[in-house]
């Protein structure tokens, strides 16, 4: 069985850390990463520069990233004016955050849930107006989807609810993302069900989950259990948690992959070769804290014979 | 659903480190925990003090907990001589380590499979002639049996033969324990069925994992999908893990009892009341990391309703 890992480091890794990663650092990365066997990276973010100055050189990362055979460059759009420049730059993936909390929604994007499926619905005719072939793969990302640090609990029937009316808009796929932490097992089982009940299997393929609360593999394995094929993850869980010093926000790639291969999945990743690219990121950004055990512990001996 | 957590932090964290924690703060940790409703701590080991003279106060810490309602008392015997000492202290529980792989059975108990074996028929006779209203729980601890850090695979066929063996010698239950962090969750799940299979589901009821590689959580799932009820995790991980630094060694008793509350599993532990202890342990062993996320991250504002 086949799990698709899609790094999200370059985008929610270095955007939520105030430094900003040289472009050249960002491309040693990338290609490292895409050569230990990564097969889909989120590399930027379309937002204004003046908004996330670390994310100022996007277009020409999916430039770089596109020339990487075997990649798939993902891309973060805030809004129609995002996806126009995602397009223009030859994104793969584009994928727009509708927050699933309507008081996070206002609060972070400035927008009701009305407006965010207006402008999905515009962006999905951008991107169909492509030919068949050429087309770029939209995803909207339901943020809070699993409860809201604002509003707390985040009604299940909301979460379906707005994933129906994203793929009404013109989505090709939704996913659902634990932004604050706040997933367990067992409301990963319920949602997901829920969801591709009412949406198709094939419209929910991937989770974005954090480990806010050490849950995050736990998360994982709930999805896989419920047919989840893609997960995002950032290389040492890299950007943290800002109310949680010590704490990773996303759920750290390297621990990921081994997880999923000790138990016989297929990633088409070299996990020795990943845990090297550790070193790309901290040479680059010296003394920001990476986490993730497997690199601390190493490969179990009978590694080999289990991920075989 | 209700599910034991098994306190091990006292016995398992405490081995593992230098230093001596005095008595009295032993004895504040055990009362603190208990007092929020953790309802069995491994208070020691009895081992000979001039190997590990942390467990030095062992039959003391058994008295103590024998005086708490409510609480079982366990301790570590690592043979028939730890087993006298712990039944004349009191202890309620007795658990023997039996190590699956038997290069390190040799290693660190310098005892073949065989001579295990005898010594835990020779305990369970001992057990066994206390009044039936008064005898104590007697396990046997699988240790290596997800893998060793010196043979690498440990055959599951070997696992489930020493389990046999184990319950055939008088034992009332094994416990499988993931002493090098080698377990993810596919092994679990197989691993339990067949033990289970082999020897009844009331002979196999509990899991000792660890978080060595991250996997900590999600074997704790695994476990529970396949019938497990009860789980041993330490206090802020205490202990670490002497290969890898940075890294815990046991689960994390807060994040675990995170977890299940968060399902909606009943523990009947009060988290705020848990997170609170780790005071205790860091007063009495200033400058000991303690792990755990759910402590730095803090409880999500719909925790009360979701552990309802």
């Amino acid at each position: 069985m086949n799990i698709l890992i899609s790094e999200v480091g370059p985008r929610d890794g270095l955007q939520s850390i105030e430094r900003i990663m040289p472009l050249e650092a960002k491309k040693a990365w990338i290609a490292a990463e895409a050569a230990a066997g990564v097969r889909e990276i989120e590399v930027g973010s379309f937002v204004p520069a003046s908004v996330l100055p670390q994310m100022a050189d996007t277009a020409e990362l999916v430039a770089f990233g596109n020339t990487i055979a075997g990649l798939t460059v993902a891309v973060l759009v805030p809004n129609l004016k995002g996806a126009e420049r995602a397009l223009a730059a030859g994104a793969r993936k584009l994928s727009i955050p509708l927050s699933v909390s309507e008081t996070h929604s206002l609060k972070n994007l400035r927008r009701s849930h009305d407006q965010v499926i207006d402008e999905i619905a515009r962006v999905a005719t951008m991107v169909a107006a492509a030919p068949a072939g050429e087309r770029a793969h939209f995803e909207v990302g339901l943020s809070t989807a699993f409860g809201c640090t604002i509003e707390g609990t985040v009604p299940e029937d909301k979460v379906v609810d707005l994933a129906e009316r994203a793929i009404a808009a013109g989505a090709a796929e939704v996913c659902l993302s634990d932004t604050t932490g706040y997933a367990d097992p067992a409301k990963v089982r319920r949602l997901v069900r829920r969801v591709k009940a009412a949406i198709g299997d094939d419209r929910l393929t991937s989770l974005h989950l954090h480990n806010t609360r050490g849950l995050g593999l736990a998360n994982v394995l709930a999805g896989l259990d419920e047919g989840i094929t893609t997960l995002d993850a950032s290389l040492g869980g890299l950007g943290g948690c800002p109310w949680a010093p010590g704490a990773s926000g996303n759920i750290v790639t390297e621990d990921l992959v081994f997880m999923l291969q000790a138990m016989g999945y297929q990633t088409g990743i070299d996990l020795e070769a990943l845990m090297k690219v550790r070193a790309i990121v901290s040479d680059a950004l010296p003394g920001e804290p990476l986490y993730g055990f497997t690199p601390d512990a190493g490969l179990p001996l009978d590694f080999e014979s289990r991920a075989a």
